[in-house]
């Protein structure tokens, strides 16, 4: 039996979530927005009975057992824990930082009934669950480069906000390359171990964002990933670039020692060394759902099928709080989210110092007293 | 007047310069091979009268007014030294090292009337002039970012031989990154002043490449260049990927403020912020030259390119040594090609090192008892 629903979240994601989980058949009941005008404009738009702008009535909202949080990174820490806490199923967007991604694994990890899973959508995007199963299958052989390029308009609001601010989680790396850092580490079965990136913020000011005012999340970043767990695993090259109005281009390559494959958008491409030319692997399938300007193609389809899996998931249950590992054994877990927000931490990093940096996932939560006790050692000595 | 020529090579590109030569009325009068018979061979087949094995024989050869000279980068600064002068035009390949590039530019500063170019093609290619122009005229606003990628088959000669030497000048880095070092000098009027690089040599070993014998040039390499003068110029990352046969890939694409531009092969497109579509700025135009499997074809299509300003060079004199300045002004300069082979031997620093590096232009050249001289120092002290 499918779960009663409640979203958090009145941005593009949100907008298009709603009609996709009704579509498979769950009733969403509550809707939260961060003002009472957000939450009661996009309700009504989208005919959800409930809205509120108190996390606290959607998460002890009776009806509710499946919670999807959306909402801007700074947020998402607090509310998927107490969501966990309170005994509901939680899919949601990454945090802000390392350390709450961290508090986010304990919580999971202290609830392990409960369904907790990371929003990120390419796993589940036909075209990847297809590239994995080849990668597996041998057909490129032994993976040598992963070359990603994304390439799109610019990612900020109209108005001035969290996506211009690189430390509310804003910005290319955290925004777009997050999703592609859990993509290649799905893909390859490896995790990054060193890494090396360089960001850039072109364009600080615009119409609307202006005076005092400047933009300081990257609009371009480049990235490098060493993958383990030894020196010879993969090279992954990233590059995003939201100086380019007018396009999206969303390209996924990756060469091995005998072929390659390459995800164009949603098509799948593959060339094995010795065939004269490209062969298409996985179409484009058509697309039924709806077609939204903010949302990139990969990220909406994969939303889609997310969503399926979801429904797949609940279904193999009577009662509405559980559901069965299997349909979204793909899905990235807390633990994967702590990965990725550990790596885009390190890339940044190292467009500060110019150098490689490691990837080294907390394993404790860094003591907030972490100063004042290397002070108190210092006079120990 | 047309000066006779001498062409040093025996590999694909003298193969193909030959034939554009005397399509442009160039009378090639002598070949130098390795070899008696591979010089033997070539001069039989473009119908040649004179080969040898001898550098001499060509370089005093009395008909002979140009050498150009295609030759494994290791052998090309002693004979286009020598060839300055006796007192010859010189068109030559990139030399090895920087110091080899060095003694280059101190035999052109010694000889200013000759003319010294380098071979190389790409700035010839109509593509890219159509490209700096539509730059200079503010097509794209400022330049943010240039991104170039080249992917193609193996770079390796079919027997053991320089390309398959990290030392002796062989590797993607070397022979094609140095043509996309000096173009994007040439299309955004900048030269990088730190670079960041990776190389990897992923097929260590082939079908004829084998035992003891091992390839230490890179097939696989990735670069970053921050171009000068001051911190907020352009950065530029290039991709070159030779593990990819039955495919050939060449874009070069300029992203800046206002739009962009796209070279892909000899194609080039244009799209401003603001327009919905990418437009046909150059066409395909047709070329009636030959195919060769072994030159990609914006390599060929400059080569071309080249010999027809050459013809127009020297054509403007009635003295056949005499050349006119004009229509080589766009040309790599042996000046330029120590910039390029300075920023090469940067990227493979940095790729050892893991850090950023700095490009410092040799101007005096690096005492030859270097070592000595410090363990003398350090003896004084």
């Amino acid at each position: 039996m499918l779960p009663g629903v409640g979203v958090f979240g009145t941005g593009s994601t949100a907008r298009v979530l709603v009609p996709m989980l009704k579509a498979e058949g769950f009733e969403v009941h509550a809707l939260w927005g961060r003002s009472e005008e957000e939450a009661c404009g996009l309700a009504k738009e989208l005919g959800i009975p409930f809205h509120t702008s108190r996390s606290d009535d959607v998460l002890l909202h009776q009806d509710v057992d499946l919670v999807c949080i959306y909402i801007p990174p700074s947020m998402t820490r607090q509310i998927a824990v107490k969501a966990l806490g309170i005994g509901k199923n939680v899919v949601c967007e990454k945090a802000a930082t390392a350390v709450d991604s961290f508090q986010m694994v304990n919580a999971a990890r202290y609830y392990p009934q409960l369904l907790s899973i990371m929003g990120n959508t390419l796993r589940f995007l036909p075209t990847f669950a297809a590239m994995r199963k080849l990668l597996v299958e041998g057909y490129v052989g032994e993976v040598q480069v992963c070359d990603v390029r994304v390439y799109g308009p610019s990612l900020l609001d109209r108005s001035y906000g969290w996506t211009c601010e690189d430390l509310m989680g804003g910005g290319g790396l955290h925004t777009v390359g997050s999703a592609v850092i859990d993509l290649l580490s799905y893909l390859t079965g490896t995790r990054a171990q060193r890494v090396h990136g360089l960001l850039r913020t072109f364009v600080q000011q615009n119409d609307t964002i202006k005076g005092i005012r400047r933009v300081t999340s990257d609009d371009f970043c480049f990235f490098q990933m060493l993958m383990g767990p030894c020196s010879g695993g993969a090279c992954c090259t990233v590059t995003l670039n939201f100086n380019m109005p007018g396009s999206f281009l969303h390209e996924v390559m990756i060469v091995g020692s005998a072929g390659r494959l390459v995800a164009r958008g949603t098509e799948l491409f593959g060339q094995r060394n010795g065939s004269k030319s490209e062969e298409l692997l996985l179409g484009d399938g058509g697309w039924a759902g709806p077609d939204v300007k903010d949302v990139p193609m990969p990220h909406l389809r994969g939303l889609g099928a997310m969503v399926k899996a979801l429904r797949q998931s609940f279904q193999a249950h009577q009662e509405r709080r559980l559901w069965a590992h299997g349909p979204v054994a793909a899905a990235p877990t807390f633990e994967d989210g702590l990965y990725v927000q550990t790596v885009v931490e390190a890339v940044k990093r190292s467009s500060y110092s110019g150098e490689w940096e490691c990837v080294d996932i907390m394993n404790k939560e860094p003591d907030p007293n972490h100063n004042l006790c290397e002070a108190l050692q210092r006079n120990k000595n």
